[in-house]
């Protein structure tokens, strides 16, 4: 009789589940609107219902429920499975691990989505379970996860790896967070509608840019030659393979994954990327790394999700 | 009975060792010179003799050791345990895993001096076996080590937690490594005596400090409130700071560990470290943080060195 694991991705609009063999095999996977009406207060129930549900449908009785690993978006207090805020859902100091234990039974182990992305990354994409892999999510902002020696790394208060609150220029542009020259008002969509707004004061040249253009735009522009938008990009390279470099140095990974909404900018990205990168790491550093695109899409959630419930019940032994 | 652990460190004057139990107890520490003669081949001889003596000298029978944890200065293949270089040894693809192994029939675990000497920190010294400890070392250049989730990290090819060679001024000073504006030029005794140098070509006011001072005067000077003594220390702690900041948003550590030769230099260093660090750490990943002094001095390696034994032994379960 087969046991089995549950990953939850939680998302703004859409909620993901998957459900996996101990051994690691995924039998089904599906979605559900997130319903977050009333601070979020009917999620959890929807949540219990639907995996229920399911359960009944390939005929599985909840003894052979191990366990469940489940994303949110927000920040997490991992022991105690506390959402402390989870903006998009409305959560605030919810006690999610106490209500799904509850309900199932088994234990239930929470992080934050962007670390379960990184997770599923290393685990059956890109990252190709490499003993360390460092995953980089650029879309709006700039977002990342760490795996080292295999295990995820949330640090001390859950902001390991956050790349993009990295300082790249000293008295630089003033980001969200409050701080000057953070990588991310350099790179992502952020940082490159930010550097297209400040270069048209002053551009000279022709381009077919303007203000209104959004990241992907600029992408595609550089991709027909567009000066400007080469510019741009050029530039968000630097910023990016700077701050990687940096990074490199203190985590040494083997992988380095690109993911989130901008990997669609393709080559045009990665290889001024690589060739600024090769300039600023040390070349011990760069010997068994590699750089590649994200490949589980949207579904690097819900198999980071399970491989967290699987790594924490000890289903993983020397390879994980 | 006692079952014990030998943890050895390995330093180009002296070679350090210390006896442990399996519970985690020192219960001898002993010393011997460095015999790099010959490019280091009798050294492995001579530190399995020494090991033998004492065994004999506390009546244990070699049937009681379980494992020997061993630090050497160079770059090292973890898994195999050969010394690719220790270049003051005069090591090169040394295997010396095997011969310690052979020797003494038990698993014998080789790392990298500093890798050691911060997991010491961390196991018995200031790291107080937090979560995760960055280890920094100020010295004649600025070397680091990384524990995460309570295990060593130590990257893909050895270079995890070199923060002396993250970058933070672009085309900066010329580094050893060939590159440009690496942190170990603006710190430490390296650092701190080239910019002392180029001070000294410009400055007007007056100072007690000449070209040939050594950092330790340049710490000295700035205690007693010579100016320029202060200028260099406080541009130190800026870069350091700045670099610091930007590790601690990769890692999120809970404590920073100063050791090194530069403690000495104590608060004069520290205090504006401590302040610059402020400005530039995102607010979050500073919640549970604090910076200490390293407590183990010279002891630090063999304590690395035996809770490396210890630690891939399965001799710290829940605890380490």
């Amino acid at each position: 009789m087969s046991k089995y694991v549950i990953g939850v991705d939680i998302g703004g609009t859409l909620t993901k589940f998957g459900l996996f063999t101990t051994g690691g095999e995924r039998v089904d996977q599906w979605k559900m609107t997130t319903n977050s009406e009333d601070n979020g207060k009917h999620l959890s129930s929807h949540i219990v219902k639907n995996i229920k549900e399911r359960f009944v449908k390939h005929s599985i009785t909840e003894d052979n429920l191990t366990g469940i690993g489940i994303g949110v978006p927000g920040f997490i207090d991992e022991s105690s499975g506390v959402v402390d805020v989870a903006v998009n859902i409305g959560w605030a100091n919810y006690p999610l691990k106490a209500i799904l234990e509850k309900a199932f039974n088994v234990p239930v182990f929470v992080n934050n989505d962007a670390n379960l992305a990184a997770a599923g990354e290393h685990w059956n994409g890109a990252g190709k379970r490499s003993v360390s892999t460092f995953f980089i999510t650029l879309g709006t902002g700039v977002g990342g996860g760490l795996i080292a020696n295999g295990d995820l790394v949330t640090g001390a208060n859950g902001t390991a790896g956050e790349i993009g609150h990295t300082l790249v220029v000293p008295n630089g542009r003033l980001c969200t967070c409050g701080r000057e020259g953070c990588l991310e008002e350099y790179v992502a969509s952020k940082g490159l509608r930010r550097s297209l707004r400040n270069y048209l004061r002053n551009f000279e040249g022709s381009s077919s840019l303007h203000k209104d253009n959004e990241a992907i735009d600029i992408y595609e522009a550089a991709k027909t030659g567009d000066t400007l938008a080469g510019q741009i990009v050029n530039e968000s390279a630097y910023y990016l393979a700077y701050a990687v470099a940096n990074a490199v140095m203190i985590i040494n990974p083997e992988k380095i994954i690109i993911g989130g909404g901008m990997p669609a900018a393709g080559n045009i990205l990665l290889q001024p990327l690589v060739i600024q990168f090769k300039r600023f790491v040390l070349k011990e550093a760069d010997k068994n790394l590699s750089f590649e695109f994200a490949q589980l899409g949207n579904d690097a959630g819900i198999y980071g999700a399970s491989w967290l419930a699987l790594k924490r019940l000890g289903y993983f032994c020397h390879q994980d």
